[in-house]
């Protein structure tokens, strides 16, 4: 364990994770009677959820999002364990809330899952550049591709594009964002001079002229440039696609596994890669992990509260949930069936991962899977007393090189304020834990960067090629096509 | 002029008619130093701004919107004018900051423009019932196709849909719309009972399978039921097959015309067409006009407000706008020359039609018209006390049979406070409009028919048909395809 006295210790990026949905990651848990998470469609709700989490200095909210239901689990094509146990279905539109949340708040940022398949880039850069203003700067966008045929199927294609079909068509995705947030205005364009009469100077708004594989936009931007300009990125890739992809673009990248180990070696390999083949700092890459702790004054009090959770939880809700995020039905086996000896490698490989961070699970069934997802998604529980659960997170950071970690709830929102009363004071006294915002008002990219005045893309990424900066000629700005 | 102590008086429907972009409906007159319109993407003048129009009792606020820009004066293809008197460019995106205007009203009504050519339905049809919950049923869709080339470029279009064509396509758009928001959940699905389990009951979910022509929607709707279901619709068609679309779908009709002679006609008709071809009530299509007040404490400080605004507004904005309205560009014509008698007939219908409304206006040259189109946009500017407004209000009522009122500013939130302070009271005083809501904290369908309960569809609209009630069987309710 480092030394907690150390003043230059790395602070760490807090966010919450949530859904727009009943339960959010845990499903069934709108079950219990403090939590409030089937109040998703209640503004209410959602702006004191962002005035409490500003209050104990959280970095964002990131909302994630899927425009289908998960049809797997008793499947093929049966929405209903999810429907019945309202598992990430129904599931509303994140970007429309932000902007109560924005109007109560200063400084904490918003991160929103947005897809690349379903949506133009013109109409979404619309939207994005809007949000960030709005906000004042304080918007992130995870970049997802969409994966779910259900949701594709809505869009009027029999099933979803192809894995790594999905990804060639965001890489030219993002090119189409970047001219239009980075490169079709002039960071000083708006004059907003009533004595000459000029809003925009006309000479610092150019069309893009992108004429793709899958887009032409002719341009330009119609909104002009937001703080931000392009809104901090976040991505979640795993595949060797979805890998390459993060280490271009991502300023964010969420991991996911049952221990670090599980984690590090992507995490390497994602840094390595931005760095190598895209010339990235890779300290630019700030890697957070999902992590669900369950926190009690004492051991025991947090013990009971997870025993009680896994009662209150659906099994069918998160088998649901599992048969969604790996195309398995695990309502093929039976109730007793030990998992990591069935026939399905994939399976095996999953079980087994499990079991070597959770060696107190003795038998591997369907059920002892669906538990471990009911608190908090599948992602580890951290079960314990603040420190224990301070200890178990620097430990994550140590032997994965982590920046943060996105808690997801078990009871929201008295999990995000178990958080802010017990851990966070805990990690501020390790030093792992801003007392405050790094710049008050600022953007969410000066923030999680720690960089007052870094409010647009750094230098060495990708998407800063195209910015066309204040006072250059248009004709010496980055190409915009 | 009816008596105004009459107690059975027609209630009239005011909203305040805004853009997301400098001036709004107003060219230039960002310019004035009262006016904060070029505070489009700030948060808090929104928030305030809805606070206001609630204190005084608005029914809501209509957002306007366009995904492109006006590039048809001095064109062909030239945004400079637009760009350069920042005529509704930069324009940013409406719905994001509804949520925030919702938080801090309870009765205010928001009405957005969103277009069926540039979004698939499942997204939208999300997005709208997202927003619907969000405001407790306070939402209403002003139903546009799209009319300019500059936007249908940036989808990848080389100019926009054929105009009754976009129709055919609005029209089957509208059927997955209603398929989605009506018939897709029943009323009483969601029974977030911790007890049995059950969030929601899959028996009451279903699928629209929808095929057709343009969009293939299998469904099932991701989100449960909003408020209102289907949002207020709101429509403004003027052309034959504009007309017939909103006899058939719309609740509110915008019209926009020099005079309530040029209304009047329309109103009947698409009155009279709802009524015999779809068996509408044809009470049930409200009517109102886009009208711009100038009001002063006595007719000379209107008048002078009047000639004040003219000055600082933008006569090259004012074209440019004119331009993309009409797709004339007046640029080819000189100074002086008389509308009236140039070759085009397009140009000597529109000039005539104003020159009746306004015959004070001695010559109606290019800078005349866009003198008109300054104040408020191409409609009627109604200078004077609010005594002299509230009687040509009175006299458009009774001449076009309308329902109230879409008011644009002059000056934003200037000409809306002059509106709250002044027209408002005198229209109270002659029984014109209403002392509170008529349902506080109600949906906007309920204030803007004034019937408590009526939050969905009246049954005489073609949308009732899909709507799934509480308590009907799957088999029994109407047809989902």
């Amino acid at each position: 364990m480092a030394n907690p006295e150390e003043p230059s210790r790395k602070k760490l990026i807090i966010n919450a994770a949530v859904l727009m949905s009943p339960s959010g990651f845990s499903p069934g848990l709108w079950r219990n009677p403090a939590d409030q998470s089937s109040r998703f469609d209640d503004l209410k709700f959602w702006v004191k959820l962002a005035q409490t989490l500003e209050a104990a200095k959280f970095h964002g909210i990131f909302i994630a999002d899927a425009l289908g239901g998960y049809e797997i689990y008793k499947g093929p094509h049966n929405l209903d364990p999810c429907i019945l146990t309202g598992s990430q279905f129904p599931n509303i539109e994140p970007l429309s809330v932000i902007s109560a949340m924005a109007a109560v708040t200063e400084s904490l940022g918003f991160s929103v899952t947005v897809a690349t398949t379903f949506e133009h880039p013109y109409h979404l850069a619309r939207r994005l550049s809007t949000v960030d203003h709005l906000t004042q700067g304080r918007l992130g966008w995870n970049i997802v591709t969409g994966y779910l045929d259900s949701a594709a199927r809505n869009f009027g294609l029999t099933k979803q594009v192809e894995h790594d079909q999905r990804y060639v068509i965001a890489e030219e995705y993002m090119q189409v964002m970047y001219k239009l947030l980075e490169s079709s205005w002039r960071d000083d364009a708006v004059r907003n001079s009533p004595q000459s009469g000029i809003f925009t100077d006309p000479s610092c708004v150019r069309e893009i002229n992108h004429v793709g594989e899958h887009f032409n936009v002719p341009g330009p931007h119609i909104c002009h440039p937001s703080p931000q300009r392009t809104p901090l990125l976040l991505q979640a890739g795993a595949s060797k696609v979805g890998k390459a992809f993060a280490a271009q673009h991502a300023e964010v990248i969420f991991v996911s596994g049952p221990s670090p180990g599980a984690v590090a070696s992507n995490i390497a390999e994602t840094r390595q890669l931005a760095q190598e083949k895209f010339g990235r700092d890779p300290a630019h890459l700030k890697c957070v992990a999902l992590v669900c702790p369950v926190l009690g004054r004492t051991e025991e009090e947090a013990q009971e509260k997870h025993r009680e959770y896994v009662k209150q939880g659906s099994v069918d809700g998160a088998l649901a949930l599992f048969g969604g995020w790996t195309g398995i039905d695990l309502s093929k086996y039976g109730e007793d069936e030990e998992l990591r000896e069935v026939e399905s490698n994939a399976i095996k490989s999953i079980t087994e991962a499990w079991s070597k961070s959770f060696p107190g699970v003795k038998k591997w069934t369907k059920t002892a899977l669906a538990h471990q997802i009911i608190v908090g998604g599948l992602c580890p529980t951290i079960i314990g007393t603040a420190e224990q659960v301070a200890d178990e997170l620097e430990r994550w950071v140590e032997l994965a090189n982590l920046d943060g970690f996105n808690f997801s709830a078990a009871i929201n929102p008295e999990s995000f304020i178990d958080i802010a009363e017990m851990l966070l004071p805990e990690l501020r006294r390790r030093g792992l834990f801003w007392d405050d915002y790094a710049v008050k008002g600022g953007t969410l990219r000066e923030n999680s960067y720690a960089i007052p005045g870094q409010k647009g893309l750094p230098a060495d990424h990708p998407g800063a090629q195209y910015h066309w900066k204040a006072g250059v000629e248009a004709a010496d700005a980055p190409v915009s096509n």
